[in-house]
């Protein structure tokens, strides 16, 4: 088992004084959170907004990532003035555990001093909401004004309302679902199978001493395929029809070879490839195992309106019309539950190209709705 | 270079006198095409019907596997008094070149006695048909009954009917599309990465003297990764939920392990390992690759009706309701191009669960089409 590499976090980590329970029985010893705040929390301590990112994201929400140094990941609608206005808000984000931003995840340290690699726990969305929990405690924060997530990060706002229903006034939910379909299970199965095929996965243990960050090193092949094939699933067929069709890639004609001919091979190859930079293949299957075991009425007694028992509240539920990842009839579902549960709920489909991905892009009809409901 | 592998055809064999003129301008010398053929001839040379197969399918449409063992891939449609009657009709059906059922492909010996592996050309559909149109003539039949085809071998028929129009009198094209979208190349693109980035691929020169079969060597695992992914885009979402939906694989809880906890990993992991006992991972490449390039508008001038100016045919099409991965907009497009063409075209989508895997399966609407059609 080889060393852990340092902490990639460019900003605050809280280190948790008690090991944290977790779903599967086990718990998680000298956790680390790594987080982003924006904005200043006011003296009642009740303007602050927890965002909940997605598979791949980070708690660089507004603030540039420090490996790629690219701007951070939803600038278009936090800062001064935007829809989640840091003028007015405390913003918070909290780099998941599992992950490899600087929370605990599968290249941090266990105990032995080596990294936990196929050792840490499986965990689960509502272990990653334990974690947030204990950071939003910290901050000494009794009540957020509201929890905001796409995707997986929709899954944890889901998971704050029926766990911690107390803690929140506001809930919004982007592009995301109560429970992952068998679809959705293939398709990480895929990535995880691409993983573990790679022989530089070496049973998840390729931490190497001499390297000074977890990424960069490892199953590199494995994990720019697992990502290939998920980026399919972001995009939506006629997203792909608009911006690739079938044009051929700095060439006239075709090559009768199998380099990047099309332009929509040489953007997946782009694609994969750039994602090992900032991205630990161990993390890529310990996430998407907890996205997979995300079902939010199982963990409820079956029945999806129970799970919001604990909680007054309100709700907003986004769908975009041509994400076939988590497609409007999940956000359907949901709503139907809200109902039932008598909760005030409101719920649009948007109308963008971008399928999944909808969420992260130019979507002024999104930027409105989030301005609307955080008022 | 390796040596190639035995011809692993169970039935005839064809050796083309003349070398094969390929679409890349290169051509291929002594072509193999092996074939399979069902009922008798007539004495008219009238009765005879060919079937085109898809990606993985093969010539052994209503006879054993000499591999599997399984059934013939079409004996629910292919037999006496079924709809394509071999009482009546003498039915064909060749491996496509590129493949690894007997036909010259990359696992065969090129003119040094070795396996050609990655020197084999690339092919596309109409060098495929190019093979089979020698077949027919060697077979003494001037003008074909029917040409039919599900997906890759829909593609195939829309080619016949377009460069070799003269020689059938219908066409039969079920849950296919005159292009590849951008979205099916980069599902392509996908497995072929998969494949690549296995380091028993080695350049595609992974052909053992000692082994006796071109399949169960080389890059099984980046082969069965690729089928996993494939084989999603076979199925639908709706599909999949009532097969498997979130249920365990034997077993009454989550392991909070990497284990196949639920019944879809079972099924897509299973899916993969038996491809890689049966296809040679040579033949994935260079059979995707042709399928990727297919775009039959392009072929006549960038105008899909001009495709069709040389031939009388009447055309059936045939599309699933839950099929993604050539939906029914795509046999419309090749409805209105043949309307345009002002050629004989029935049209009808059918509904069924099996997403594109619909045509394989049992849809008696689909029996009832093709035997109309066929009369």
């Amino acid at each position: 088992m080889a060393a852990p590499a340092p902490n990639p976090a460019a900003g605050p980590v809280l280190k948790l004084a008690e090991p944290l329970p977790l779903d599967s029985g086990r718990s998680l010893a000298d956790v680390e959170v790594a987080y982003e705040t924006y904005g200043t929390l006011n003296a009642e301590r009740s303007n602050a907004i927890l965002i909940c990112h997605a598979l791949t994201g980070d708690q660089h929400v507004a603030s540039p990532h420090p490996i790629t140094g690219k701007p951070g990941w939803w600038i278009r609608m936090v800062g001064p003035g935007l829809p989640i206005d840091t003028d007015r808000f405390f913003v918070i984000c909290a780099n998941v555990i599992g992950s490899c931003m600087g929370s605990s995840g599968p290249a941090s340290a266990a105990e032995d001093g080596k990294a936990y690699a196929m050792r840490f726990p499986v965990i689960t969305i509502r272990d990653m909401v334990r974690a947030q929990v204990a950071l939003v405690d910290a901050l000494g924060i009794e009540t957020l004004h509201a929890v905001v997530g796409g995707s997986m990060g929709g899954m944890q706002v889901l998971s704050w309302a029926a766990n911690f229903g107390e803690r929140l006034n506001a809930a919004l939910v982007i592009a995301s679902t109560a429970r992952h379909s068998a679809q959705n299970i293939a398709f990480h199965e895929v990535g995880r199978q691409a993983i573990m095929a790679d022989p530089a996965w070496n049973g998840g243990d390729y931490y190497a001493d001499d390297v000074g960050d977890p990424r960069k090193v490892g199953p590199e092949s494995g994990l720019a395929v697992a990502r290939m094939a998920a980026h399919i699933t972001y995009l939506s067929e006629q997203g792909l029809t608009e911006k690739f069709g079938r044009r051929l890639q700095d060439r006239d004609a075709k090559t009768f070879g199998f380099d990047a001919d099309f332009q929509v091979e040489s953007y997946l190859r782009y694609q994969g490839l750039a994602f090992t930079d900032r991205f630990d293949a161990n993390s890529y299957l310990y996430i998407t195992r907890a996205m997979d075991y995300f079902d939010l009425a199982e963990e409820h007694g079956g029945k999806l309106a129970d799970a919001f028992a604990g909680t007054k509240a309100r709700f907003c539920l986004v769908s975009f019309d041509t994400d076939w990842l988590y497609p409007t009839s999940e956000s359907r579902t949901i709503a139907h539950a809200l109902n039932a549960s008598g909760l005030p709920v409101s719920f649009v489909e948007l109308s963008a190209p971008y399928g999944h991905d909808s969420f992260l892009l130019d979507v002024p009809e999104l930027d409105q709705v989030v301005k609307g409901f955080l008022q």
